[in-house]
């Protein structure tokens, strides 16, 4: 797997912004584009970063409108929304080499599983995002915060799979574009672990049309973020991941410490595109109630989003 | 207590209908009036009601600004939303007479035992509206269906208090201006009851932003419905008040025969006035989790209606 070519599916916020570093510093990397495809053919990809601006032009980026332009890839990162999985999955295999991987770069739980019977349970990996980024405009990214990743290796059974060359090899290459990545050896763990700040944040922000910094200063909404985190942290338990109560008060000091922040699941909203309600509430609920374990404050929250996401779908008859 | 005065403290879309029947059939009604008493001093009271129009002539009708002017009643009847009561409640002695009786015409839990404190418990009655009407201007009612009431004796201990003498002299009174109104030995049993229906869909109409027709038409929004309907039924079961289970799919059934509904809370927040939130949902729960029993799909909405209630009263930092 020397060197490695890297393809990113899902060109936006997250993938255009971690494949544009890959890119910027030495890795070959092909991006697939929908929508983003025109516009960067013409004039590249450009990402205004915190840590520096930096853009590919036209003429060295690598984009494709159709996977089956795409040449095989050693890492095949999927940094789309997971409620685009379905439509993606069927075309990992086209795009993947006879020795390569595919890392999810998704949020919420039971990512992997569907791409791990496709490909081969062992050739995938599931990685954790923490960064602030927005798409603002046709192949043009903000990266306004943070930016480090982790990376775990799935397995079919879910249990711990350790750390492997692959994923180091990974690790290099992040690290030497300068996207600090931290190896963790449960996947399941560290999908629990993100999900007691996307839970919340990402569920109430919808539901009550807000941003991150009303939810920290109204006592109610806090209130009700404190009980979704701790029911994340039952739902975690009773998957044998324990999450240590003091996580939760530092999640809430984080918070309260960041700018005002519009969740992703609240841009999705507001542009009334479908927003992630299965893979951060649907999987960890089946998940806890296959185990016994009633999230109820999750389901409540769970049922609403799901009645805002078919209301954004939009013309029905109400 | 013959002949019986009536006095109406909060006259608007309840308050105003039923005294505006009373007076028309020969009962002797004194409306407390606040931002509609110059109109209606002016232009008398106007009801629009499917069960035929009335009105009340200015210079039949006696409104007042100030409690202060009104006559001894012997039956008060309390009309305002609950949010109100705190303002109410001194105001009450003031309008009683000697031998007068308070009846508490309003929605949710524990409504009587704060008034009871200040005129004697066996003085004060709780009555449910089943009533569909709105305020459509200044001492300007519309009636759209409904109307019946249930009465009940409210007792210090909140065990059932059976009928006596004054319901069945108010029964008459309101039946006799075609109000059909029945008594119910069990106050508490009635107010829980009454919840079934008004905790999910006044929840989550103002919640979800929508009436009664679409919390019917999609399954996670009707769900959710159920849920909380089975969590006031276990609230109500922890108070000894057993609701047959078949009565959610009553409740059911008879939302989705109605006409799309925007309910009180909804209006309230559209105008942004205060919420019934605590009587609604606050006093239940409380009840319930003193009895060890957690409504915590209930506690969830709750504390989304309080933010959202908070955000109404605007304008703070956010």
């Amino acid at each position: 797997m020397e060197p490695r070519r890297y393809a990113i599916l899902g060109s936006g916020a997250l993938g255009g912004y971690y494949g544009a570093r890959l890119a910027r510093h030495g890795c070959e990397v092909h991006f697939l584009m929908r929508s983003d495809f025109d516009h960067a053919q013409r004039y590249g990809l450009t990402v205004e970063s915190i840590d520096g601006d930096l853009s590919i032009p036209a003429d060295q980026l690598h984009a494709y409108r159709d996977v089956a332009d795409m040449p095989p890839c050693n890492i095949v990162c999927v940094c789309a929304k997971t409620t685009a999985n379905d439509q993606l999955a069927p075309l990992i295999p086209r795009v993947l080499a006879d020795d390569g991987v595919v890392v999810m770069i998704q949020n919420g739980l039971n990512i992997e599983p569907p791409i791990g019977e496709r490909v081969g349970h062992d050739r995938v990996y599931g990685a954790l995002a923490f960064l602030c980024s927005n798409r603002v405009g046709p192949a043009h990214i903000r990266h306004l915060d943070y930016g480090k990743l982790t990376i775990s290796k799935h397995t079919a059974d879910g249990e711990p799979g350790g750390v492997d060359d692959v994923m180091r090899a990974i690790i290099g290459d992040f690290e030497n574009a300068g996207l600090p990545m931290q190896p963790l050896g449960d996947l399941v763990g560290a999908r629990w672990r993100k999900l007691v700040w996307n839970v919340p944040y990402n569920g109430l922000s919808v539901v009550l049309d807000t941003e991150t910094d009303a939810l920290m200063d109204n006592p109610d909404a806090r209130a009700l973020v404190v009980a979704l985190m701790e029911e994340v942290l039952a739902g975690a338990a009773s998957q044998g991941r324990v999450i240590e109560p003091a996580f939760v008060q530092q999640m809430l000091d984080h918070t309260a410490r960041m700018a005002p922040y519009r969740t992703s699941m609240k841009i999705d909203a507001d542009e009334k595109r479908p927003m992630e309600v299965e893979s951060i509430f649907g999987e960890p609920i089946r998940a806890a109630a296959a185990a016994g374990v009633d999230l109820a404050k999750m389901a409540a929250v769970y049922r609403q989003l799901k009645f805002i996401d078919a209301r954004n779908a939009g013309p029905r008859g109400w």
